[in-house]
Protein backbone atom coordinates (compact mmCIF):
# COMPACT_ATOMS: atom_id res chain seq x y z
CA UNK A 1 0.00 0.00 0.00
CA UNK A 2 3.39 2.20 0.20
CA UNK A 3 4.57 3.53 -3.28
CA UNK A 4 8.29 3.23 -4.33
CA UNK A 5 8.55 7.25 -3.13
CA UNK A 6 7.47 6.47 0.24
CA UNK A 7 9.11 3.47 1.01
CA UNK A 8 12.70 5.03 -0.34
CA UNK A 9 12.09 7.82 1.90
CA UNK A 10 10.82 6.01 4.95
CA UNK A 11 14.09 3.20 4.45
CA UNK A 12 16.55 6.58 4.49
CA UNK A 13 15.62 7.77 7.77
CA UNK A 14 15.00 4.18 9.17
CA UNK A 15 18.18 2.34 7.69
CA UNK A 16 20.64 5.57 7.67
CA UNK A 17 23.38 3.05 6.65
CA UNK A 18 22.36 0.88 4.54
CA UNK A 19 23.25 1.61 0.77
CA UNK A 20 20.78 -0.17 -1.16
CA UNK A 21 18.60 1.19 -3.59
CA UNK A 22 14.30 0.22 -4.07
CA UNK A 23 14.17 -0.55 -8.15
CA UNK A 24 11.09 -1.93 -8.13
CA UNK A 25 7.90 -2.87 -5.12
CA UNK A 26 4.37 -3.65 -5.74
CA UNK A 27 2.52 -7.01 -5.67
CA UNK A 28 4.26 -8.96 -2.92
CA UNK A 29 7.31 -8.18 -5.03
CA UNK A 30 10.42 -6.41 -4.38
CA UNK A 31 13.87 -5.51 -6.77
CA UNK A 32 16.81 -4.13 -4.43
CA UNK A 33 20.18 -3.25 -5.22
CA UNK A 34 23.80 -2.62 -3.57
CA UNK A 35 26.27 -0.99 -5.04
CA UNK A 36 30.22 -3.96 -4.35
CA UNK A 37 33.01 -1.91 -3.65
CA UNK A 38 35.75 -2.11 -0.98
CA UNK A 39 33.64 -2.08 2.38
CA UNK A 40 31.81 -5.40 1.02
CA UNK A 41 34.70 -7.61 -0.23
CA UNK A 42 37.15 -9.98 0.57
CA UNK A 43 40.45 -11.22 0.37
CA UNK A 44 40.11 -13.23 -2.91
CA UNK A 45 37.32 -10.95 -4.43
CA UNK A 46 34.40 -12.12 -3.46
CA UNK A 47 30.95 -10.25 -1.82
CA UNK A 48 30.98 -10.92 1.94
CA UNK A 49 28.10 -13.31 3.29
CA UNK A 50 26.79 -10.53 5.66
CA UNK A 51 26.58 -7.98 2.82
CA UNK A 52 23.96 -11.04 1.26
CA UNK A 53 22.21 -11.19 4.56
CA UNK A 54 21.91 -7.10 4.36
CA UNK A 55 20.63 -7.33 0.72
CA UNK A 56 17.82 -10.05 2.03
CA UNK A 57 16.95 -8.37 4.58
CA UNK A 58 16.34 -5.43 3.38
CA UNK A 59 14.45 -6.26 0.11
CA UNK A 60 12.22 -8.58 2.78
CA UNK A 61 11.59 -5.34 4.48
CA UNK A 62 10.93 -3.21 1.17
CA UNK A 63 8.66 -6.04 -0.37
CA UNK A 64 6.30 -5.95 3.09
CA UNK A 65 5.96 -2.42 3.20
CA UNK A 66 4.80 -2.18 -0.55
CA UNK A 67 2.20 -4.71 1.02
CA UNK A 68 0.75 -3.76 4.37
CA UNK A 69 2.17 0.13 4.07
CA UNK A 70 4.79 2.12 6.32
CA UNK A 71 5.33 0.27 9.85
CA UNK A 72 8.13 0.65 11.60
CA UNK A 73 7.82 -1.69 14.46
CA UNK A 74 8.33 -4.41 11.76
CA UNK A 75 10.91 -6.91 12.98
CA UNK A 76 12.73 -9.95 11.67
CA UNK A 77 12.34 -13.29 13.58
CA UNK A 78 14.35 -15.20 11.38
CA UNK A 79 16.67 -15.93 8.34
CA UNK A 80 17.95 -18.67 6.51
CA UNK A 81 20.38 -18.20 3.82
CA UNK A 82 21.93 -20.90 1.67
CA UNK A 83 24.91 -19.59 -0.32
CA UNK A 84 25.14 -21.07 -3.53
CA UNK A 85 27.40 -19.61 -5.88
CA UNK A 86 30.71 -16.97 -5.69
CA UNK A 87 29.45 -13.74 -6.40
CA UNK A 88 31.47 -11.61 -8.61
CA UNK A 89 33.72 -8.79 -7.10
CA UNK A 90 32.52 -6.17 -10.27
CA UNK A 91 29.04 -6.56 -10.20
CA UNK A 92 25.98 -5.27 -8.16
CA UNK A 93 24.41 -7.54 -5.91
CA UNK A 94 20.37 -7.57 -7.31
CA UNK A 95 17.83 -8.88 -4.45
CA UNK A 96 14.82 -10.45 -5.68
CA UNK A 97 11.82 -11.07 -3.19
CA UNK A 98 8.75 -12.71 -2.89
CA UNK A 99 6.49 -12.69 -0.42
CA UNK A 100 4.93 -16.35 0.42
CA UNK A 101 2.44 -15.45 2.99
CA UNK A 102 0.96 -12.14 4.78
CA UNK A 103 -0.48 -12.99 7.70
CA UNK A 104 -1.91 -10.86 10.80
CA UNK A 105 0.88 -10.98 12.53
CA UNK A 106 3.97 -12.64 10.65
CA UNK A 107 4.85 -12.37 6.98
CA UNK A 108 7.20 -14.81 5.21
CA UNK A 109 9.22 -14.31 1.99
CA UNK A 110 12.00 -15.58 0.24
CA UNK A 111 15.00 -13.54 -1.67
CA UNK A 112 17.08 -14.24 -4.92
CA UNK A 113 20.39 -12.57 -4.89
CA UNK A 114 22.19 -11.84 -7.93
CA UNK A 115 25.51 -10.88 -9.30
CA UNK A 116 23.77 -8.45 -11.86
CA UNK A 117 23.65 -9.87 -15.29
CA UNK A 118 23.84 -13.21 -14.39
CA UNK A 119 20.31 -15.29 -14.23
CA UNK A 120 22.07 -17.79 -11.61
CA UNK A 121 21.01 -16.55 -8.17
CA UNK A 122 24.18 -17.12 -5.79
CA UNK A 123 22.60 -17.23 -2.60
CA UNK A 124 18.98 -17.80 -1.13
CA UNK A 125 16.85 -16.59 1.31
CA UNK A 126 13.79 -17.29 3.09
CA UNK A 127 13.06 -14.92 6.52
CA UNK A 128 10.06 -13.99 8.79
CA UNK A 129 8.89 -10.98 9.98
CA UNK A 130 6.43 -10.13 12.90
CA UNK A 131 3.85 -6.89 12.35
CA UNK A 132 3.12 -5.86 15.52
CA UNK A 133 -0.85 -5.46 16.26
CA UNK B 1 45.12 -26.09 16.02
CA UNK B 2 45.50 -22.51 15.26
CA UNK B 3 46.28 -20.41 18.25
CA UNK B 4 44.29 -16.89 18.74
CA UNK B 5 47.26 -15.01 18.00
CA UNK B 6 47.31 -17.00 14.27
CA UNK B 7 43.50 -16.67 14.38
CA UNK B 8 43.40 -13.05 15.09
CA UNK B 9 46.09 -12.32 12.46
CA UNK B 10 44.21 -14.47 9.85
CA UNK B 11 41.15 -12.33 10.58
CA UNK B 12 42.46 -9.21 9.94
CA UNK B 13 44.06 -9.91 6.73
CA UNK B 14 40.86 -11.97 5.91
CA UNK B 15 38.53 -9.45 6.87
CA UNK B 16 40.03 -6.46 7.03
CA UNK B 17 36.48 -4.17 7.49
CA UNK B 18 35.48 -6.78 10.39
CA UNK B 19 35.12 -4.61 13.81
CA UNK B 20 35.31 -8.16 16.02
CA UNK B 21 37.80 -9.21 18.07
CA UNK B 22 38.60 -12.52 19.60
CA UNK B 23 37.68 -12.86 23.40
CA UNK B 24 38.71 -16.84 23.67
CA UNK B 25 39.36 -19.93 21.26
CA UNK B 26 39.48 -23.65 21.63
CA UNK B 27 38.50 -26.55 22.32
CA UNK B 28 35.52 -26.13 19.80
CA UNK B 29 34.04 -23.14 21.18
CA UNK B 30 35.09 -19.49 20.77
CA UNK B 31 34.09 -16.04 22.00
CA UNK B 32 34.07 -13.04 20.03
CA UNK B 33 33.15 -9.01 20.57
CA UNK B 34 31.42 -6.80 18.39
CA UNK B 35 31.50 -2.67 19.53
CA UNK B 36 28.31 -1.09 18.71
CA UNK B 37 28.70 2.55 18.09
CA UNK B 38 26.68 4.56 15.14
CA UNK B 39 26.90 2.02 12.48
CA UNK B 40 25.71 -0.79 14.25
CA UNK B 41 22.38 0.87 15.47
CA UNK B 42 18.89 1.60 13.65
CA UNK B 43 16.83 4.27 14.78
CA UNK B 44 14.71 3.53 18.03
CA UNK B 45 18.03 2.42 19.35
CA UNK B 46 18.58 -1.13 18.93
CA UNK B 47 21.33 -3.28 16.52
CA UNK B 48 21.01 -4.55 12.87
CA UNK B 49 20.21 -7.49 12.03
CA UNK B 50 22.71 -7.43 9.53
CA UNK B 51 25.37 -7.02 11.97
CA UNK B 52 24.49 -10.18 14.44
CA UNK B 53 24.65 -12.25 11.26
CA UNK B 54 27.52 -10.96 11.15
CA UNK B 55 29.18 -11.22 14.39
CA UNK B 56 27.39 -14.97 14.40
CA UNK B 57 29.46 -15.87 11.21
CA UNK B 58 32.43 -14.51 12.40
CA UNK B 59 32.39 -16.42 15.84
CA UNK B 60 31.97 -19.76 13.65
CA UNK B 61 34.93 -19.05 11.65
CA UNK B 62 37.19 -18.34 14.23
CA UNK B 63 35.83 -21.42 16.23
CA UNK B 64 36.51 -23.13 12.80
CA UNK B 65 39.96 -22.05 12.55
CA UNK B 66 40.75 -23.19 16.10
CA UNK B 67 39.99 -26.39 15.59
CA UNK B 68 41.39 -27.28 11.64
CA UNK B 69 44.00 -24.58 11.45
CA UNK B 70 44.11 -21.67 9.28
CA UNK B 71 42.46 -22.87 5.68
CA UNK B 72 41.65 -19.64 4.26
CA UNK B 73 38.95 -21.32 1.29
CA UNK B 74 36.60 -22.27 4.36
CA UNK B 75 33.33 -21.00 3.05
CA UNK B 76 29.85 -20.47 4.83
CA UNK B 77 27.16 -22.67 3.20
CA UNK B 78 24.00 -21.91 5.28
CA UNK B 79 22.90 -19.70 8.35
CA UNK B 80 19.92 -19.50 10.04
CA UNK B 81 19.05 -17.10 12.67
CA UNK B 82 16.32 -16.29 14.89
CA UNK B 83 15.77 -13.12 16.43
CA UNK B 84 14.63 -13.61 19.98
CA UNK B 85 15.21 -10.19 22.28
CA UNK B 86 15.73 -6.44 21.56
CA UNK B 87 19.75 -5.62 21.98
CA UNK B 88 20.58 -3.31 23.61
CA UNK B 89 21.97 0.06 22.12
CA UNK B 90 24.77 0.88 24.60
CA UNK B 91 26.19 -2.68 25.13
CA UNK B 92 29.47 -4.64 22.77
CA UNK B 93 27.39 -7.91 21.39
CA UNK B 94 29.35 -11.30 22.15
CA UNK B 95 29.18 -13.53 20.22
CA UNK B 96 29.59 -17.57 21.79
CA UNK B 97 29.92 -20.22 19.48
CA UNK B 98 29.85 -24.48 19.66
CA UNK B 99 31.11 -26.33 16.91
CA UNK B 100 28.50 -29.69 16.84
CA UNK B 101 30.11 -31.20 13.99
CA UNK B 102 33.36 -31.53 12.53
CA UNK B 103 33.37 -32.96 9.86
CA UNK B 104 36.00 -33.63 6.67
CA UNK B 105 34.10 -31.45 4.41
CA UNK B 106 31.40 -30.07 6.90
CA UNK B 107 31.32 -28.16 9.86
CA UNK B 108 28.45 -27.57 11.61
CA UNK B 109 28.12 -25.01 14.80
CA UNK B 110 25.99 -22.83 17.30
CA UNK B 111 26.09 -19.18 18.04
CA UNK B 112 24.40 -17.59 21.02
CA UNK B 113 24.85 -13.75 20.53
CA UNK B 114 24.67 -11.36 23.85
CA UNK B 115 24.39 -7.44 24.96
CA UNK B 116 27.65 -8.03 27.35
CA UNK B 117 26.57 -8.48 30.44
CA UNK B 118 22.94 -10.24 29.84
CA UNK B 119 22.59 -13.62 30.23
CA UNK B 120 19.67 -13.61 27.74
CA UNK B 121 20.57 -14.22 24.38
CA UNK B 122 19.21 -11.68 21.77
CA UNK B 123 19.60 -14.20 19.16
CA UNK B 124 20.40 -17.58 18.25
CA UNK B 125 22.97 -18.93 15.20
CA UNK B 126 22.74 -22.15 13.35
CA UNK B 127 26.06 -22.09 10.56
CA UNK B 128 27.39 -24.69 8.51
CA UNK B 129 30.29 -24.66 6.79
CA UNK B 130 32.51 -26.05 3.66
CA UNK B 131 35.92 -27.12 3.90
CA UNK B 132 37.84 -27.63 0.58
CA UNK B 133 39.75 -31.21 0.29
CA UNK C 1 18.81 -37.96 -16.23
CA UNK C 2 16.80 -40.83 -14.48
CA UNK C 3 13.04 -41.23 -15.72
CA UNK C 4 10.12 -41.36 -14.01
CA UNK C 5 9.63 -45.16 -14.20
CA UNK C 6 13.38 -45.52 -12.74
CA UNK C 7 13.05 -43.14 -9.92
CA UNK C 8 9.41 -44.67 -8.78
CA UNK C 9 11.08 -47.92 -8.75
CA UNK C 10 13.94 -46.56 -7.20
CA UNK C 11 12.07 -45.17 -4.55
CA UNK C 12 9.48 -47.93 -3.52
CA UNK C 13 12.60 -49.71 -2.52
CA UNK C 14 14.85 -47.26 -0.67
CA UNK C 15 11.78 -45.67 0.90
CA UNK C 16 9.78 -48.70 1.51
CA UNK C 17 7.44 -47.24 3.81
CA UNK C 18 6.60 -43.83 1.89
CA UNK C 19 2.86 -43.15 0.56
CA UNK C 20 4.15 -40.81 -1.87
CA UNK C 21 3.71 -41.01 -5.63
CA UNK C 22 5.83 -39.29 -8.44
CA UNK C 23 3.53 -37.17 -10.85
CA UNK C 24 5.88 -35.54 -12.75
CA UNK C 25 9.97 -35.13 -12.74
CA UNK C 26 12.64 -33.43 -15.14
CA UNK C 27 14.34 -30.28 -15.70
CA UNK C 28 15.25 -29.84 -12.28
CA UNK C 29 11.59 -29.94 -11.36
CA UNK C 30 9.42 -32.12 -9.12
CA UNK C 31 5.76 -32.44 -8.29
CA UNK C 32 5.00 -35.25 -5.80
CA UNK C 33 1.48 -36.18 -4.21
CA UNK C 34 0.65 -37.85 -0.90
CA UNK C 35 -2.57 -39.11 0.22
CA UNK C 36 -3.93 -38.03 3.53
CA UNK C 37 -5.80 -40.07 6.16
CA UNK C 38 -5.96 -40.90 10.10
CA UNK C 39 -2.41 -41.64 9.90
CA UNK C 40 -1.47 -37.98 8.77
CA UNK C 41 -4.18 -36.26 10.53
CA UNK C 42 -4.30 -34.45 14.05
CA UNK C 43 -7.29 -34.04 16.21
CA UNK C 44 -8.81 -30.67 15.04
CA UNK C 45 -8.21 -31.88 11.49
CA UNK C 46 -5.22 -30.53 10.07
CA UNK C 47 -2.25 -32.43 8.76
CA UNK C 48 1.07 -32.73 10.92
CA UNK C 49 3.85 -31.15 10.41
CA UNK C 50 6.16 -33.85 10.06
CA UNK C 51 4.16 -35.55 7.20
CA UNK C 52 4.53 -32.03 5.08
CA UNK C 53 8.01 -32.28 6.16
CA UNK C 54 8.32 -35.69 4.80
CA UNK C 55 7.02 -34.76 1.19
CA UNK C 56 9.39 -31.88 0.93
CA UNK C 57 12.19 -34.43 1.45
CA UNK C 58 10.81 -36.97 -1.34
CA UNK C 59 10.39 -33.97 -3.30
CA UNK C 60 13.60 -32.74 -3.18
CA UNK C 61 14.93 -36.54 -3.45
CA UNK C 62 12.75 -37.16 -6.95
CA UNK C 63 14.21 -34.02 -8.31
CA UNK C 64 17.73 -34.93 -7.67
CA UNK C 65 17.92 -37.82 -8.80
CA UNK C 66 15.92 -36.91 -11.92
CA UNK C 67 18.92 -34.32 -12.68
CA UNK C 68 21.88 -36.62 -11.50
CA UNK C 69 20.51 -39.95 -12.18
CA UNK C 70 20.28 -42.96 -9.64
CA UNK C 71 22.96 -42.38 -6.74
CA UNK C 72 21.40 -44.40 -3.71
CA UNK C 73 23.87 -42.44 -1.13
CA UNK C 74 22.64 -39.06 -1.41
CA UNK C 75 21.61 -37.57 1.83
CA UNK C 76 19.34 -34.69 3.24
CA UNK C 77 22.33 -32.37 5.56
CA UNK C 78 19.51 -29.63 6.33
CA UNK C 79 16.48 -28.37 6.17
CA UNK C 80 14.04 -25.64 7.09
CA UNK C 81 10.49 -25.36 6.88
CA UNK C 82 7.91 -22.43 7.26
CA UNK C 83 4.71 -22.78 8.21
CA UNK C 84 2.38 -20.18 6.37
CA UNK C 85 -1.28 -21.91 6.15
CA UNK C 86 -3.58 -24.83 7.73
CA UNK C 87 -3.37 -27.36 5.63
CA UNK C 88 -6.95 -29.25 4.48
CA UNK C 89 -7.89 -32.57 6.42
CA UNK C 90 -9.72 -33.39 3.69
CA UNK C 91 -7.04 -32.90 0.28
CA UNK C 92 -3.65 -34.80 -0.89
CA UNK C 93 -0.68 -33.04 -0.09
CA UNK C 94 1.09 -32.09 -3.07
CA UNK C 95 4.52 -31.43 -2.86
CA UNK C 96 6.66 -29.04 -5.82
CA UNK C 97 10.50 -28.54 -5.96
CA UNK C 98 12.69 -26.63 -7.86
CA UNK C 99 16.10 -27.01 -7.38
CA UNK C 100 18.14 -23.94 -7.29
CA UNK C 101 21.73 -25.08 -7.16
CA UNK C 102 23.32 -28.71 -8.32
CA UNK C 103 26.74 -28.56 -7.58
CA UNK C 104 29.81 -31.42 -7.48
CA UNK C 105 28.58 -32.18 -3.93
CA UNK C 106 26.01 -29.90 -2.75
CA UNK C 107 22.73 -29.25 -3.83
CA UNK C 108 19.88 -26.51 -2.80
CA UNK C 109 16.28 -27.12 -3.88
CA UNK C 110 13.20 -25.84 -2.47
CA UNK C 111 9.72 -26.83 -2.04
CA UNK C 112 6.33 -25.68 -2.02
CA UNK C 113 3.79 -28.01 -0.52
CA UNK C 114 0.06 -27.49 -1.43
CA UNK C 115 -3.81 -28.95 -0.10
CA UNK C 116 -4.56 -30.15 -3.82
CA UNK C 117 -6.63 -27.83 -5.32
CA UNK C 118 -5.62 -24.75 -3.50
CA UNK C 119 -3.08 -22.41 -5.13
CA UNK C 120 -1.91 -21.03 -1.62
CA UNK C 121 1.08 -22.77 -0.04
CA UNK C 122 0.95 -24.01 3.41
CA UNK C 123 4.28 -24.66 3.66
CA UNK C 124 7.91 -23.47 2.48
CA UNK C 125 10.62 -25.83 2.65
CA UNK C 126 14.37 -25.17 1.58
CA UNK C 127 16.32 -28.25 1.87
CA UNK C 128 19.91 -29.38 0.90
CA UNK C 129 21.53 -32.66 -0.22
CA UNK C 130 25.34 -33.76 -0.34
CA UNK C 131 26.33 -35.84 -3.02
CA UNK C 132 28.78 -38.52 -2.65
CA UNK C 133 32.08 -38.09 -4.67
CA UNK D 1 3.33 -25.35 34.16
CA UNK D 2 1.93 -28.84 33.12
CA UNK D 3 3.42 -32.21 34.91
CA UNK D 4 5.00 -34.91 32.95
CA UNK D 5 1.61 -37.11 33.69
CA UNK D 6 -0.70 -34.38 32.24
CA UNK D 7 1.88 -33.83 29.02
CA UNK D 8 1.61 -37.48 28.29
CA UNK D 9 -2.12 -37.81 28.47
CA UNK D 10 -2.58 -34.62 26.59
CA UNK D 11 -0.25 -35.52 23.97
CA UNK D 12 -1.83 -39.30 23.54
CA UNK D 13 -4.75 -37.51 22.90
CA UNK D 14 -3.61 -34.49 20.54
CA UNK D 15 -0.79 -36.86 19.12
CA UNK D 16 -2.24 -39.73 18.69
CA UNK D 17 -0.17 -41.65 15.96
CA UNK D 18 2.86 -40.70 17.73
CA UNK D 19 5.39 -43.26 19.66
CA UNK D 20 6.95 -40.57 20.94
CA UNK D 21 7.41 -41.03 25.15
CA UNK D 22 8.54 -38.51 27.67
CA UNK D 23 11.03 -38.70 29.39
CA UNK D 24 11.51 -35.78 31.51
CA UNK D 25 10.14 -32.48 31.62
CA UNK D 26 10.51 -29.44 33.00
CA UNK D 27 12.42 -25.59 33.54
CA UNK D 28 12.19 -25.40 29.98
CA UNK D 29 13.61 -28.75 29.05
CA UNK D 30 12.13 -31.81 28.10
CA UNK D 31 13.45 -35.15 26.95
CA UNK D 32 11.91 -37.71 24.72
CA UNK D 33 12.47 -41.01 23.79
CA UNK D 34 11.11 -42.60 20.11
CA UNK D 35 11.64 -46.65 19.61
CA UNK D 36 13.38 -47.62 16.13
CA UNK D 37 11.83 -50.45 14.26
CA UNK D 38 11.29 -51.12 10.54
CA UNK D 39 8.92 -48.34 10.04
CA UNK D 40 11.52 -45.67 11.09
CA UNK D 41 14.44 -47.25 8.90
CA UNK D 42 15.46 -46.84 6.08
CA UNK D 43 17.73 -49.44 3.86
CA UNK D 44 21.30 -49.48 4.65
CA UNK D 45 20.20 -49.26 8.02
CA UNK D 46 19.53 -45.57 9.39
CA UNK D 47 17.04 -43.66 10.64
CA UNK D 48 14.83 -41.88 8.43
CA UNK D 49 14.89 -37.72 8.11
CA UNK D 50 11.64 -37.38 8.69
CA UNK D 51 11.15 -39.58 11.83
CA UNK D 52 14.05 -37.11 13.44
CA UNK D 53 12.16 -34.15 12.86
CA UNK D 54 9.03 -35.70 14.09
CA UNK D 55 10.85 -37.04 17.21
CA UNK D 56 12.27 -33.10 17.53
CA UNK D 57 8.75 -31.32 16.79
CA UNK D 58 7.53 -33.87 19.71
CA UNK D 59 10.44 -32.52 21.95
CA UNK D 60 9.71 -28.98 21.56
CA UNK D 61 6.10 -29.18 21.79
CA UNK D 62 6.98 -31.32 25.10
CA UNK D 63 9.03 -28.67 26.52
CA UNK D 64 6.66 -25.77 25.23
CA UNK D 65 3.70 -27.71 27.28
CA UNK D 66 5.51 -28.03 30.32
CA UNK D 67 6.03 -23.93 30.57
CA UNK D 68 3.03 -22.48 29.83
CA UNK D 69 0.44 -25.11 30.52
CA UNK D 70 -1.92 -27.31 28.28
CA UNK D 71 -2.44 -25.09 25.26
CA UNK D 72 -3.90 -27.37 22.40
CA UNK D 73 -3.50 -24.32 19.64
CA UNK D 74 0.04 -24.02 19.98
CA UNK D 75 1.64 -24.46 16.05
CA UNK D 76 5.08 -24.64 14.57
CA UNK D 77 5.85 -21.71 12.41
CA UNK D 78 9.07 -23.08 11.79
CA UNK D 79 11.63 -25.86 12.03
CA UNK D 80 15.24 -25.93 10.72
CA UNK D 81 17.27 -29.47 11.28
CA UNK D 82 20.98 -30.48 10.37
CA UNK D 83 21.67 -33.96 10.39
CA UNK D 84 25.20 -34.50 11.25
CA UNK D 85 25.90 -38.40 12.15
CA UNK D 86 24.27 -41.39 10.73
CA UNK D 87 21.74 -42.48 13.31
CA UNK D 88 22.33 -46.33 14.49
CA UNK D 89 19.60 -48.28 13.37
CA UNK D 90 19.34 -50.20 16.77
CA UNK D 91 18.92 -47.85 19.55
CA UNK D 92 16.39 -45.56 20.27
CA UNK D 93 16.60 -42.25 19.31
CA UNK D 94 16.33 -39.48 22.20
CA UNK D 95 15.69 -35.82 21.48
CA UNK D 96 16.86 -33.37 24.21
CA UNK D 97 15.08 -29.87 23.63
CA UNK D 98 16.25 -26.36 25.52
CA UNK D 99 14.04 -23.59 24.78
CA UNK D 100 16.09 -20.19 24.28
CA UNK D 101 12.89 -18.34 24.39
CA UNK D 102 9.28 -18.22 25.85
CA UNK D 103 7.85 -14.52 24.72
CA UNK D 104 4.19 -14.18 24.93
CA UNK D 105 3.41 -15.12 21.28
CA UNK D 106 6.32 -16.48 20.08
CA UNK D 107 8.45 -19.55 21.49
CA UNK D 108 12.05 -20.76 20.50
CA UNK D 109 14.21 -24.34 21.51
CA UNK D 110 16.46 -26.33 20.23
CA UNK D 111 16.76 -29.74 20.07
CA UNK D 112 19.65 -32.38 20.06
CA UNK D 113 18.80 -36.14 18.54
CA UNK D 114 20.82 -38.87 19.73
CA UNK D 115 21.30 -42.49 18.86
CA UNK D 116 20.67 -43.63 22.55
CA UNK D 117 24.09 -43.89 24.58
CA UNK D 118 25.95 -41.93 22.07
CA UNK D 119 26.49 -38.72 23.16
CA UNK D 120 27.62 -37.17 19.61
CA UNK D 121 24.53 -35.88 18.44
CA UNK D 122 22.98 -37.23 15.15
CA UNK D 123 21.11 -34.11 14.27
CA UNK D 124 20.13 -30.67 15.71
CA UNK D 125 16.90 -28.62 15.18
CA UNK D 126 16.12 -25.20 16.10
CA UNK D 127 11.96 -24.67 16.02
CA UNK D 128 9.72 -21.81 16.79
CA UNK D 129 5.93 -22.01 18.30
CA UNK D 130 3.23 -19.34 17.82
CA UNK D 131 1.08 -19.35 21.04
CA UNK D 132 -2.31 -18.33 20.63
CA UNK D 133 -3.49 -14.57 22.00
Amino acid sequence: MATKEEIEAFMKTDFPQAKCTVEAVGEQLATVKHPIGFDELRPGGTVSGPVLMAVADYALYVAILGEIGIVSLTVTTSLTINFMRKPSSTKDIIGKCTLLKVGKSLVVGEVSLYSEGDENAVAHVVGTYSIPR
